[in-house]
């Protein structure tokens, strides 16, 4: 049985290294590593990357390689660069940056504040949260693989809009917090060791790049949202606490309800019991969503915490979901 | 000049450790430490109660020691019974417990799930929280120090609910993280260090003790307060995000002037300049309370950050504060 | 093919649910959670022991339930008591503790200070570092698996030693350090976040337990090497820093030749290329121990850092290591 | 009484950030920014330079603020660069780099791989260790502020090599590990939060810069030190563990007489009790340098445990030590 063989540009940031251990480890498919210039990048010693194959990033060394998948794990403005390289190579894309996530050239400009330099390309792509647009992905030729903030919130939301149970009315508020592989590996004064630690610190409220694609996802509208992050003196991790009213008294059971429908198929979703509640141990090194609720259905308030492992399901993680839909394989191959 | 003798109860535990620390500066005051039991706690190598004068906790050895203060850093049901000891001994009280912070034994058994034992002290303890009650404190004979979450987000959301910017029907969010010594200097599992790190995990939903402080002291109601805890990997501080509608459109100046109309004459309240944010680090290792302000007019969301650290501003150092009132001193007195 | 069944006594604390999650991923073993009394432990939701069989300690149900291989992953004194039980089941076992390290009661109460129970079991107990008695441990009936730090400095030091490299009259220096999960899940004072997080504290001077194992497994004799331990805020791995002077003036490639000699047919040993040295991050998730080395030719001064993760290496990942040697199996079954 | 006008360059990095902070509690000097160039750096809200006088870095300039003491927080080759011009400007100098360290132009070239600028003034220039060269210090015109690893080891061992305690012919090693403020504010990939975190990696075998200075400060010769550096996950403090033999057989209460001998009059010395260590805590935020002893009288090993606050007694606090022995006040001044 042949392997297929999947490209990874971007493959020394901390998405694609997370890409190059899951393929490793992935029974139907052979990581190949794409150079974005000439010089293959050296790994340290016992690195994950040793023994892989190298390619060039063009379309005839892709071609030439037999690239059948290429993950971009590269900032949006490169992403939109390469995925029409990717595309004319006759590969499918999964794009982890933000470039194709939003469906129009001014919802790009509007959460990235830069022109799109592709919006032909917006129309086709699939926005790929498996475990609401399936069907899809399993078909698309350029899935944009949703930011770690926007998976959290998205899932943990999504099927409390849909089916009413939320008083939009009065708000929504999203809390999010996440560890430092969040900001990137480049090193950054905000990513120093001695400015992280033993601290926290908030940023991004209201605007962050993700609320675009919450809202999107959602059905809720801006003004419903009140969206804020917070970096963690952690490595890994993401745990969203959102608090909204009910549009109704109602029960813990009535909520959980509404999960089990939406999610009761999708492997990676886990709600707890009652009284329990993640955190990012529960998550940290696996493909799961953890969803803890709270309700006080006398004064119709409600908190759901939710939880994930940013570099996982929040990026390289779900990539490879959506790679095994795509390819008509399992959803959870080689994925924990 | 002589100085004022103040008894420290509890002054192995985190915030007894920093009365010590704080009252070994101050000027005008000689900290003396109060043994529940015969035998003196032995102090660490250079230690910082080296060369303290001990006295054992009874009335007669208070009044014979003209012990004038004394702060209990104790439980509340510790407090509760030695409180009484204290003001029998003639000594004036500062009690950093959550023993008489609520203004009813109801009150108390609502929020603490016990009777209370003294009830008829709750009518003549006073709430201290001096940038609200200074004129109170000034002349009280029991202090009740508040709350570390309470005094974060009483602080923030008191000058909020009482000029009316609030719109109170949409509900407030608070939204509380803190570093472990808020959970005390125990070990517990839950203080472990391999079950703290590299985590962050939910408690507290709805139901906190602080609660109900916090209603007290703001004049919201219960349903209007959507309260929830988190335990961060540090050691020390307090971040509260603080997320409200305006009941009108309104703008960041305006919120602003609110603050500074109610705390201008507040020296350890910081309300920070437009963009900026208040982190940790801001706050550890003083006395201060640290605002952030972030509002939308167009929809009326609006985020307050509040930051404190929890064994200063929200133990021991707001003990301090409270006694220099009492005492006549400027509040500031060894507090930085 | 059926699966061996393998009991796992002590299978909530840290080593202990390494076992039970590395066995879960076992082709040819079937990990039973063996319960001291008989309740068992209730797990938490979606944790790693979920949906495994519970069978009582007795040499009834441990023969009842057909186990095989006994893991136990307690303190040496219930070890001591729950070897012979097992045995008598008929299992083989593997003890994790240090119940069974030394080869005599007296040994045992020079570096336990405690009297063996079972000091007949001492003879027949093989001590299980499989890089140095892998023919013993095949047929052995009973593993005393080493200590983490006695792993980390015997596989540096034994070959160094057996081959006279070392100036052994000069003294050999061990400076080990460890993550907290090495002191073991039960909450102290010491464990405490606060106590830990932004420290370092030494201990163990000369007379750590595990100093009786390293010197046993390495030659050396006791007034010889200098071993002390240190406790970081980390929660898994050990680095040991050995330092010492070569016999006579040597090359760093001399040292390479004489680990590449003993261990060139071990799959878990590394060792780095001239001028990289392996940090925690290198072997923590993994069974390796990673081994650097610096000499300084002309002064006879030498350097080896040694890497492993205490809870695999350092304890259920050799334990599984050598249950692979006495089934039989490939060595690296189940072994990252 | 007017205040001493001391400048301060480089004050944006930690040392410099600290010596501002030390400063503006001194009691008789009055600390001045200096600028490097012609724009002030902007601070941070409520930051510590608030309020502070700026002053140009030109001997113009210095004269014309009469500023009587320069301290340079700068790399080596700046300090270089600037000493000449502060001292031209009639202030005498502290410098925290290692510039003006070693006592040879060839020294210096050994251990910094660079020429040094100013040859001519390594001769005046006086090594700031106020413990051993108080006199000395006293009347200099160029102080050289020791390394933070070099301040730690050579006070462990000056006194014990001086009085022939040690088998120097066995060699000595000294095991430090450092906080990250000792790898400095710049961004790098070794300073990355997720890089250090839950981490610990050695550098610097037998070759780190300070070196240099132990060997001139303790008079051990560079075959007889064994000196490696590893980098801590946490932000301040350095622990050094310096394993020796004694010369002859002699005892824990030996060792403390030296010590008491070399440090009885020196009041940032702690030699702790039998039995007892220092640890980070013990030292971080205060000038003291803590010695742990443990000696086993038999077999003549023997080990010192030393603790700093890199930041204080290993720079800034060391510096203002320095700076009081200069003006004539008491060394402690401004110091806790």
């Amino acid at each position: 049985m042949t392997r297929t063989r999947a490209g990874i540009v971007g493959y020394t940031g901390y998405s694609g290294a997370e890409l190059v251990r899951i393929l490793r480890g992935h029974p139907r498919v052979a990581p190949v590593l794409v150079d974005q210039d000439d010089r293959p990048v050296t790994s340290q010693p016992f690195a994950s990357t040793d023994g892989l194959e190298h390619v060039r990033m063009s379309e005839d060394a892709l071609r030439g390689a037999a690239i059948e998948v290429v993950f971009l794990a590269t900032p949006p403005e490169v992403s939109i660069a390469l995925a029409p390289v990717a595309l004319a190579a006759g590969a499918r894309v999964i794009d982890l940056s933000g470039g194709f996530r939003l469906d129009s050239a001014a919802a790009h400009e509007r959460w990235y504040r830069a022109r799109h330099g592709r919006p032909e390309l917006l129309g086709e792509a699939v926005y790929g949260l498996p475990e609401l647009h399936g069907a899809a992905i399993r078909t698309a030729r350029l899935v944009a693989n949703p930011g770690c903030y926007a998976t959290a919130a998205s899932l943990a939301l999504q099927p409390l809009v849909a089916t009413g149970v939320i008083d939009r009315a009065s708000g929504v508020v999203c809390d999010a917090k996440s560890g430092v592989t969040g900001a990137g590996k480049r090193p950054t004064s905000r990513t120093h060791f001695c400015e992280v630690a033993e601290d926290i610190s908030a940023y991004g409220f209201f605007d962050h790049r993700h609320v675009g694609e919450i809202l999107a996802a959602t059905g809720l509208d801006e003004p419903e949202l009140s969206f804020m992050t917070q970096l963690l003196p952690v490595r890994r991790g993401i745990l969203a606490s959102i608090y909204f009213r009910t549009a109704a008294p109602t029960t813990w059971e009535a909520l959980k309800t509404v999960y089990d429908a939406a999610y009761g198929a999708s492997p990676f979703v886990r709600v707890y019991p009652r009284g329990a509640f993640p955190s990012l141990r529960s998550v940290v090194g696996s493909n799961h969503i953890d969803l803890g609720i709270e309700v006080d259905p006398g004064t119709r308030r409600a908190i759901v915490v939710a939880t994930i492992d940013n570099l996982i399901k929040g990026a390289a993680g779900q990539a490879v979901q959506n790679m095994n839909l795509m390819l008509g394989l399992d959803q959870t191959c080689a994925l924990a």
